[in-house]
């Protein structure tokens, strides 16, 4: 990865932390044929993101990276600062899609924006976060959105302290 | 991959040859821990996805394979016969959901199903096609859940001779 994302202190941002709105920006990553072809080969062995000449023929029109291997570029662009999160990035599942192909030599670059933060029913040490992520190429064209849905500890002191959130619930049912 | 997955005919499967409910059943792969960790390190380099050490301290209680990693193998799976889709596997975006991690020594193995089929109303040569695909464990265990939506093309002389599809939409737009 070409360039760190904006830190956000050494332990990263616990669910208290996290507020609707919130945006962050993550490093970029630059994307070379060779990268294209290593992910395909292992991953994705399909014409179009293996040969550029056969690529032409069909629906991309050229050479295109999987769109797994753009998620997974994604994901390490997040994890290298662009989601600074306490105890890492753990996914339950989430929403993708790839409005346009990362080609060989884009840049890209994730930007993220909280759109959730709930507080866990029946954990009192963690929640789950909505995060959309957007992931864009150097002319600013998104290549992939994903909305993915974080599971996000707690501050530990503030999960012993508080019996409930704001809304009201009950949080200690398993503790 | 270990084991190829069923096959149908050389040039797989056009929009006209699928049906809702139709379902496939992909070839099988082991993954190990070797895998994992150089899948982690490229893209995902989280401590519960390198080190079986120190995930066992996290909300994984051991090493797990990264949501994207197993996400990638099912792609892998689908494309050597899980999904065999004519022109090959394109996916405009889809939901992806994680409820159990892949683990060392776990065998995947992809199943799918047809949710709908959607000739493309301003496109002759093509309609959109969703799967359920369900990625398994050795002991049945789903790993993961992924709803997809697929570009599939019409089997190309049967575009040429009919002007509209089942549902009576005008097609012929844009060729």
């Amino acid at each position: 990865m070409t360039n760190p994302g904006k830190h956000h202190g050494p332990g990263g941002l616990f669910l208290e932390d996290l507020r609707v709105g919130q945006r962050f920006t993550s490093g970029s990553h630059a994307v070379d044929e060779a990268q294209i072809k290593a992910f395909a080969g292992q991953f994705d062995p399909q014409p179009f993101h293996l040969d550029d000449t056969t690529a032409k023929s069909t629906l991309f029109g050229g050479l295109a990276a999987s769109g797994w291997h753009t998620a997974a570029i994604t994901m390490r662009l997040l994890v290298d600062g662009g989601a600074p999160i306490a105890g890492g990035i753990v996914g339950a599942g989430g929403e993708i899609s790839w409005p346009k192909p990362t080609r060989p030599g884009d840049i890209l670059q994730v930007e993220s924006e909280v759109l959730e933060v709930t507080p866990s029913r029946s954990r009192a040490d963690r929640g789950m976060v909505t995060v959309r992520s957007e992931t864009r190429n150097q002319r600013g064209e998104v290549v992939q959105t994903l909305t993915a849905k974080l599971v996000v500890p707690r501050r530990p002191s503030a999960a012993d302290k508080h019996a409930s959130f704001e809304g009201g619930e009950s949080v200690a049912t398993i503790r």
